[in-house]
Formats: structure tokens, sequence, C-alpha cells
């Protein structure tokens, strides 16, 4: 491989990066309910998004030089602020790692950001977090230990994924470029080798607004898309995979022996400002399958299907020295939320998929975009859309 | 109310209970998957079901003495044999009852028949399990305690629930009529009075057969189907709640008060021959949420939606004096039952949705069976069927 | 068996029930910890306890007459009023019942007393508290539906457990009955016919008052105990058990081939005023098996070991109609309420063998009393008390 | 500081790790069951342990320099066979990590090593123990993703937990110094900088044999043990740290602040070579709060309790390509290893008191080794041993 055919390779992969990706709604996909400003996490107050990408290289790969198709994902439920939060936890498919689960279970607080990075990294992205808080002073002085939460799903067919790319300057990265407002998508951070459903995968974002009584609630959502069977991938019920099975495909230049349809993985990120309590953030983590089943996913073998919610209501709650109060949602008004929660998965599911561009990684795999034209024209076949 | 108009009532309501019943495939609703030979939850070999029913008066409810639409279902995994099954479960929304759980989680076995009633019923239902058992002999002399499991969901908008008409003798019925082969569906056993996705619901069942490496397996489901917002139901993909928002729905005299939409419960039971170990049946468990999803639930907060899996392979792995061997399906093979467990889940809703008949309950309130022609012509409109 | 004998064997079993029966502090049991006025779960404000306790005949088991040695007890978290608390659940062992328990981990709430009685009970009790509701009208006109809280213990060798002798009306009896203040011990209501680490068990009770910052709480624990094996009994650290093994033992006539040294079960309930969230409350009840091991259980295969935690505070937590906001105790002031859960564990399964008394119960079986003199004998051997 | 006193130090706190450092039933503490050859968990054949242990500098702490007492520790379940095993896991109080759950819990197999280090070294050694399985070629070539297992306890109050001293290298020192027999105890591997009950912790080991029917199974555990409150702590019953309370201590010369008695960690691994099933392995690990709290554990809010159990037996359970049977163990004779695990546990806590030595850390703080002479003392006094 010349310097030349790099270059070229990389503006390739990367020219989408700097222009205005597509969004589902945007190219006509429709959906249920009512979004927030951005359609994103973010839309929750205080969420902030940041990310770390990594695209170098192409051909063969050589394990230490790439190609590089990864990156990592920051998601801060108060910003800068490191007040915990109340949050649960749910593992529809345990074939994945979620780091720092047990004492979200066990205190009902989420203490760190959610890092997502590619299954091979979450060591050095879980390590580069409290080298973060050290360098960064966000504990106070006399704090002595808590356990970030560090998710993954697996690149390796695109990235060099033994080669170990990521390194704690990029935990670094993804934490201090963290932002509210619009979200990027597609092959970016943790999402940047993705593949999902038959296409190319990655990261995705939506939120939905519901009125419960006189309040006005959002729920946030982004995954880190990397599941499915393409023979389940259903939008708004119109079954695309199956229409699209001979168009287009991962094209393999030497696909692993143990690999099967539907594996992979993903990680889905609820953020709610209602005064949910930890229990109550269990049923929503919980009602993740249904929108994740909706689009096509089975929690199959191969796949680490594990979710994660927060609330940033309540900023209160956390104390250690005095005793508190905090609000809370009656669970005779959840409803509107778990419906939000599961509309705002898929969508994000299917905006990361809108956004990603095909993508050749390692030894010439391939991963082909989603064709938007095509399923548009499904939609019209199956009158979903006129 | 005078004798005669009872009498016509009863007709009108049971008389579909003598005859055929239609199912969903013959209707024309098209599935994914192929089933087993009675496409019913009695396609794993040794599972019998049976059903007490109880329908009688019409008009105002007086306690005590009706109108009763109840009953109860028996589910025996080996018939008459007595040897329990591995099995575990799997709770998406906790708002119901399934007692004898906690042994199951504790020792990965079954030991009696699954029992599905209305929800004051329970009780019943569960101590009368235990005088079966010793009417029957179904245990050795020497045996001395075991934990039945019932589940139930709430038919109190149509039956006279806090008139406790269901008795021990109802429980007995169920068991003794349990048989394997073709199953009744609709208004028949535990469902005759409930209500699913804004029709009327009841007993549904369905069945795959799923070929693993040169093994050939059967799931079967059977559904308590009393769950879902009208909204949200799909089928195929279609809106079909959407499309007959207007047209049809629940006749409420006098609704109560702290009803939601949504509100409701499903019992899952799903079967399968293949070697499964407890963990594993676990897993086929918490797939059972996506084929409630995609068929228009959430886990809403007023539904219980408890799911229970056994196996039917491994007859000798229950012992109490010596160490044995079972077969083990290895997890790199599990996926197409985890696919089967959403097909048939779906498919048995909708079974029961089809096969239920309208009916009218206490104090005039009345669910309407789904409109079979409006239902073809959704699926002809949105290109599901030709 | 005649009149006579019937009335002696009466007199011989209750007379100790009319009396002061000793607790375990009263005979020099040394314990840790400060004590709430009554030492009881009702020192906790607002729980009440009530029994139904029968005892009638003995000799030769004739099945529907008896010996009968059983009962019911009923534990009213906030007495006659029916407002719902926070609680959460653990099962060391789930070889045994716990009714309600799913809806119990999916909403935070107790919705209705704790009954505790024999394992083929369950559902008679389960049912009566449904219709001791519409007795009573403990629920407001338009109600609709919950689900009875009901554990249970084994007590088939002293009781004619497959006679069904537990009616409704001992439910009613129990829930009617209960009251504030001192709590009876031993052979009373579910414990009646109960067998623990060697020895007569039954029902006890014990409570810790502690303070955190400047406030006080009470946690008060109620069991009804029947688990154990006699050579792991130990007191203060005392080796009890290995002491006396060969002094004292059951009697059983016709032992029942399956019964293995251990078997048996222990319901633990947890009260506490202090302002725990239901997750909280999961940890109170997580910490009762070290209070059930350091007197000897092992959470053995044969022992149901469930025990249920829930808090008084925060009396508007349950809301159907309106947001609400509640007190959280900080995990970080915790530590003294698992201490107080362990100890009042321990002192409570102490008291209940204590209180028993001797009982012969079905075809001659026996079970003795712990030997008062004998224990303290002991405790001085080993240098625990003077 | 200069040298010659660095040398000395280290020659003061390493010293004992080249001499035979004394067990608990060496210095005549008492317990119950047969141990294994070793006493160990390397007596459940197959087992491997290693340890890489860093001790270095003295004095007031310079972040990144040290003082330095920490380390890794490494359990090979098949030594350098890669062959999965069957496992299971359980939190008593999750503030700590144990990466890799999520895969445990849905699969049944424990893929990897287990690796315990400090709080902060989670994340390097999970990656390096990735790196490893490259560098030793432990997995075949189409190997593609698994997640490797690590546990922590907190070593800040003597070590530079903030100074990131272990490396890659360390974890894999560990890994390659695994091996099988007798296993150092005390100030060693990740227990290097551990505290407990008081007391200097560490790393401690021990086994026990139980006859079931006509088989002969081992169950080993090990321990990092850094939990508990002096004032709980107990061996054989005796309230050895109430008796110890005024005379020796923890001296810490800046106490954090939020630092609460009871601080600290456990993790603990348990492993048999009894044929269980992973729920049965569950069971297992649900059982090691008892061994933990006899000694003094209250599963404190601030320490993380987490306990792993696995089974060597099966070696051919895990299959990619074909069915296969596993031999298991009935429940009715699980007891045996219930009570196995217990005394194990009970005894590897003390052992690792027992070895380890008193140490001065970070700041010149202390903690002091259990004075063997006053304990074996109290056990006179308590009359335990002659």
């Amino acid at each position: 491989m010349n310097y030349l055919l790099l270059a070229c390779s990389l503006l390739l992969v990367q020219a989408p990066l700097f222009g205005q990706k597509p969004r589902a709604r945007d190219i006509g996909i429709p959906f249920h309910g009512i979004t927030g400003k951005f359609n994103a996490i973010t839309d929750v107050k205080g969420v902030e998004v940041g990310y770390s990408t990594l695209v170098s290289g192409q051909g063969k790969n050589v394990r230490g030089k790439g190609p590089v198709r990864t990156g990592v994902t920051a998601i801060l439920p108060r910003g800068r602020n490191n007040n915990p939060v109340f949050a649960n936890w749910y593992s529809l498919n345990g074939n994945g790692e979620m780091t720092g689960t047990t004492w979200i279970t066990e205190s009902g607080f989420l203490e760190t950001p959610i890092m997502i990075t590619n299954t091979n990294s979450v060591g050095t992205v879980r390590d580069a977090v409290l080298k973060w808080f050290v360098k960064t002073g966000w504990y106070k002085e006399d704090f002595w230990y808590t356990y970030p939460v560090v998710a993954e799903t697996y690149d390796g067919f695109l990235n060099d994924i033994y080669g170990f790319h990521v390194k704690e300057s990029h935990a670094y990265e993804a934490l201090d470029n963290a932002k509210s407002g619009s979200v990027q998508e597609g092959n970016v951070g943790g999402g940047t080798g993705m593949m999902c459903l038959g296409f190319k995968g990655g990261t995705g974002t939506s939120s939905r607004v519901v009125k419960i009584k006189d309040s006005t609630y959002t729920v946030g959502v982004l995954v880190q898309s990397n599941f499915g069977s393409k023979r389940n991938f259903t939008i708004a019920g119109v079954p695309i995979g199956q229409e699209l099975r001979d168009t287009l495909n991962y094209e393999f230049k030497a696909p692993p022996s143990y690999r099967q349809e539907g594996d992979g993985s993903i990680i889905v990120v609820v953020a709610t400002d209602a005064p949910l309590l930890p229990h109550q953030l269990k049923r929503i983590a919980a009602r993740v399958p249904i929108g994740v089943g909706i689009v096509g996913g089975r929690g199959e073998n191969g796949s680490g299907d594990i979710f994660i919610a927060f609330s940033t209501a309540n900023p209160s709650a956390f104390q250690r020295e005095n005793f508190t109060k905090v609000d809370e949602l009656p669970n005779d008004f959840i409803n509107p939320l778990f419906e939000a929660t599961v509309q705002a998965t898929e969508e994000a599911i299917i905006n990361a998929m809108v956004a990603a561009e095909t993508t050749e990684g390692i030894n010439g795999n391939k991963a082909y975009a989603l064709p938007h034209g095509l399923v548009i024209d499904l939609l019209k076949k199956y009158n979903r859309i006129k």
C-alpha cells in the first residue's frame, strides 16, 4: 500500500464526517412520538457526549499497525458536574462487558461517565477514566475509589482489534470533547467499526418528549449498534432485511469460522430527567429489548446486549453527610416513559445505520451502508409512506 | 334476567366452543417459521393441556353469583409422568403472580404442572394441585413437599372476580382433562375472560420446529393473553390497532378509575424438547419480551408479564439417589431456539385473539372479537398478503 | 383416642401458651446491641402481629383428622392502615414459597400484610387475604387487584399437613388479632409445628435501636424458624449443637426417607422505620443470611430461607394521582442497619427456640424444647457468661 | 529517603516471604472439616495460582513513585488448559468490581483465568490478559473475543494506588508463575496491601474434602481479604476483635474523611471438582456470605464482597461444534459442598491474617499483623483449645 492510496482511502472513509450526515427522519422514515430539540440523548438536560474516532490504514491487517477502525464514546450524565445519578441496568444477552455494574445494582447510583469502546480496549479506557479524574480534579481531594462504567461492542471484522490501538489519550479525548447539543452519528467514536443487521452500523441517538400530568419529561437514547441478523431487519414493520437479502451484504475476505448470523452486540444508554428511583430505572432498562426486537434483534448468543438507564433528576440524591429527600414518579405514571424508551431505542438504531458510511476495514472486509433509496422504495411498496 | 335469556346468552357465548374455531394462519395471517403438527405447545412430546371453563350468567354483577367468565388451564410438562423438568422463568413486568418460582430458580427444576387462572383464584388452585397429587397418587408414598406453579391474569372486567367462583374441583377438572394433540384456543380455561390489545383475548398456542445440526427440536408456546394497548397492536408489521382505533372497542359500563390503557397481563409458557440446562432456559424465557413487543406489548406498569420455560429433554435429570448425566446443547447452537420462541409467542398471541369470541360479561361490559375480515383487508392494504 | 386423652394432650401442649414464656435474655443468653421496648418487630411503630394457632389431637395420624400442630401468622406493616410500604426480598435458598414477590421486585412496594403458615396452606391463606380485604373494606371501592404475600415453612413432622387444616377463618383470625406491643413466641401461629437446629422451633422476634446522625431508628425482626443442622447450632459462639449432640434429639417414629439433616426453612421478616428505598431494602434482606449463618444455618438444599424487608417510613411514598417526595437514607449511613438486622435475626431465632415447648405431634413424632439449663451451663463452660 | 533506607525497608517487609509462613492450624486455631493435601485451592486438581508482588519505597507518598504495596494474583481453573469451566457468581455487597460477569451469568461458563489486583489496576490487568492470550497462543487462531474476569480490593491506605504501579508485565508475571501445589499467603500478589478486621489482611487459601455417596470431592477457596470491622472479628466463636480492641490497631497518619469501620472488600474464589451445573455454582457462591459473616463481615456498605465459584468437572462441557453430555450432582447431594464452602472460606480468611506481616505503607500508615500469641491465649480463655 502506498501513501497516496492510504490518503485516498481515508478521505473516502472520513469525508462524510465533516459534512452533515442525514438522519432517518430526514430521508423519510416514519416514527412514532415527539422528539426533543436535537432528537438526541443530549435533549436530556446536562447530558454530554464526546468521541474519539480512530481511522487509519487499509488493506491486509498487520497486528499493531492496522487498518484501524475504532474509537471511544463518552457519555457524561451531568456534564462536568460529578454528582452521581440514580441508575440501573439490564442485560438481554450478556455476551459482552459493562464494568462497574455491581456497584450500580447495590448503591442505585452511577458515579462515573459511561464509556463505550471496542471489546479489547475496555481495560485501557476503564483505568484511563480514573486517571482523567485525577488529571481534571473531577473528585474532591479525599475521594478514594469508584468503578468506571465501560461497555463495548466488537469491531474485529473491520478493525485490528488485537492491535490494541485505543490508548488512554483517546479516552481523555472523548471525555474532553463531550458536549451538549447535536450528536454525531454513524462511523464515530466507539461505533466507528460496527456492523448491524447486515449493513454498516455505528453510533446513533434519538429522544422522546412525553407529558405526564402537568410535567414534561425527556427520554434520550444513545446506542452503539453492532447486532442482529439481516433476515430480521425491520423498519416501520417492513421486512427490509428480507427484501434486500440478495442485493448487498458484508464482504469477509477471511470469514472467522465461529461467526454466526446475528453475532454482534448493542449497548444502549437511556437518559431521562423523570424522577425515577433506581428500581424504576431497572424497569426502563428492561424495556429496551422491545425496541431492539422490533428492529430485528433476538438477543442472539453471540451478542452483548447490555443496557443502562439513568435519571438526571434529584441532583441532591447522592449524599455522604446528610439525609435527603428525593422526587419520586408514581409507578402508575411510568407507561409513557416505557413507550418513549422503546421508540427512541428503535429510532437511535435506525439513525446509526442511516448515518453510517460504507467502510472497508482489515483484509478488505467491507460493511456496506444502508441503501437509503432502496429503503424508501420498500417503505412505499408496503404503504408505510407515500 | 329470566332463564330463557340466560340460556340464550350462554348459547351465544359458548356455541363456538363446540365448533372448529379458526386460527390465524387459517384466515390468511402470515408468519415465519415451520410449525409442528398441531401448531401447539403439545407438539413438544409429552406436554398435555387441560381446561376448566366457567361461563354463566349475564347482566349486572352480583358478587358471588356472577356473571362468571373465568376458568383454569393446566399444562403438564410430561403428561401423567411426574418426573420434574429443567425450567426457568423471567418477569418482564411483575404486576402479577406466578407461585413456585423461588424453587425453580434455586433447583433448576419444575416439579409440578403449571396452572393458569384468574388473579383471585391463584390460592385455591395452588392448594388444589397438592390435593390432586394426593387424590391421584401423583407422588410416591414418602413424598413430602413441593411448590405448585400457578400463574394468573385479571378477568375482572368481564368476570365476577371477587365472587371467587373457581373451586378446587375446577383445578381438578383442568388437570384431569389434560391431553396431548390439538389445543382449544380463545375463550377457554384461564383465558375465558381475557382482553388483549383492544379486543377479546384468551388462550392461544403455537409451535416451531427447528433443525440444529442433525437434530430436530420443537418449541411450543401457550399464552394466556390479556395485555397491551390497542394503539400498539401490530400484526406482520401492520399497525392494526391504529387503523382500527375508531371502529371497535371495549365497552365498560362502569370503567374503574385506575384502569390505564395497556393494563392487563400475559403469561407465556414455553416448552421445548431441546436439551437446555436451567440457565439456558432462563435465556429462552428472557427472549419472550421480544415476541410480546412485536405484537404491541410494552411491559406496561399494570401488566403481569411473567414467562416460564421448560425442557422435556433429560428425563433422568432429576435424581434423589444417584449421580446422573444430562444432555447439553452448546450455547453456540441456541439461536434457532431463540428465534422459535419469539415467533411462536407472536403467533400464539394472535391465535388467542383470532379464536376469541365477542364476550359480554359483568355489568354489560363487553370485549369484541378481533374482526377477521378487517384485519385481512389491512394486511392487503399494507401489501403483506395478496 | 378418647376425648379425655385428647383434652389432656391439649392441656399438656398448650398450657405454656397461657403463661409468660421466657425469652433468651431472660435466661441469661448474651447478645449485642440495644433492643427496643418489646424487643420485638412491633417496636417499629405501626407494625402489628396476629396469630391463629391450631393444636388438637395426638397419636397416629389420620389424614384430615390430625393430630394438628399448625397455624397462621399475620404481620401488618402499618396496622389497619392499608398504605403500601417500600419493600424488597432475598432468597438464600429457594426451597420454599413466598407469593407476591414479583410485584414487590417490580414496584418496590408491599401492598398487603405478610402471612406465614405451613407449606400446604399457602393457597388457602393467600385467597383468604383477598376475601378479608373485601370483608373489612381494607381497600377503597374501585380497587381491583393485588398479590398477597404468603410464606411458609414445613410442619409435616408434627402436623397432619396433608389434612389441610388451615381454613380461611384461621387467616381472618390471625389478621383480626393483629396488634402492637409484646409478641408471643414459640409454638404459636405459623410457628406452632416447627423444628430448628435439632430442637423445637417456632416463632421468634427481636429488635434493635440504632442511632444514625441525630436520628434514632428501629429494626425489628420476626422469624418462623424451622431450619438447620444440630451440629452447626451455635449461641454466642458456643457450639451448643455439638455439645448436646447425644443428649436430646428429634424422635421420628417413621422418618421420611428423603429427610436430610438441615432440612427445614426459615422465613424472616425485617421491619424498619429508617427511610430506605426499595433497592436498599434488598440490601437489608441480603444481610439476613449472616444472622442465620451465625446461629448455624447453611442455606441447606431442603430449606426455604426467604427474607423480606420493609420500611414504614415515607407514608406518602405510594401515590396513584400525584408526584411525591420521599426521604432517603444515604448509603453511607446504612451499616448500623445491616448490623442491627444481623443481630436481631440471630436473637429472634434463639428467642423462638427458648420459648418453644416440647411438642409431640403426628405418629408420636416429638421435638424437644431447647434445655435452658444445659445451654446456660455451656455458655459458662465457654466463658461467655459468668 | 536514601537508597540504603529503601533497601532496609524492603528487607524488613519482604523477609518473611522467603521463609515458611505459619498457617492458622499451625499455630493451633481449630477448624471443622477435613482439608486437602495443601489445604489450598490447588487441592482441586488443575487449579493453579500465580502472583506478582510489588513492594518498594517507604515514607510520604509521592504519586507515581510510591511507596508501593500492591500486586496481582492469577487463578487458572485448569492450569494451561484453556477449556472453559462451568461457573457462576454472587455479590454480597457490590462496592467493588469483577469484570466479565455478564457472560458468566448468560453462558454458564468462565472462559478466562481469574485475576485479582487493586481497585485502580483492574483495567490494565483486564486488557493484559487478552494480550497474554495472544502472546502465549492460549486460544486457537480463529478465536475472536472473550471477557477476562478481573476483581479487586482497595489497598490505598498502604499503597500509592493512584500511582498506577501495576503494569501489563505484572499481570503476565502472575499468569506465567501460576502453579499447582502449595500456595503462598499473606502479603502476596493482589493481597499485598490489604487490611482485614482491624489487622493486616492479604491472600489466604484453604480446602475441604467431602465424601458424597462413593465419590470424594474437593472444595478449594482463595480469598483476597480486606474487609470487616474489628469489633465483629471472631475466630472459633471467640470475640477476638473485642478482646483486642485496645491493644493494636491501624495507624493512619492522614485518615481519609470518608473511611468507615468495615470498609474494605473481599474477593472469594471457590473451586470444586464436584460436577455442578451453573445454577448450582450460584448456590455455592451464595453460601460464601455465611463464611464471611462467621468471621465478622456484614457486607458493609464500603465493601466489595464479590464471590465466584467454578467447577473443574465436565471437561467436555464447553462445545462449539457438538452436542455433549455433562455429569450432574443431584441437588439432594449438595449440602456437604455448602458446608465445605463455608468452612474453607472461614479458614482462608484466617489463614490470610495469620500469614500477613505488619506493613508500613504510604505516609507511614501501618497495618499490624494479627498477634498470634494473643489469639491463642484468647482461644484458651474461651475454652476453645487447651
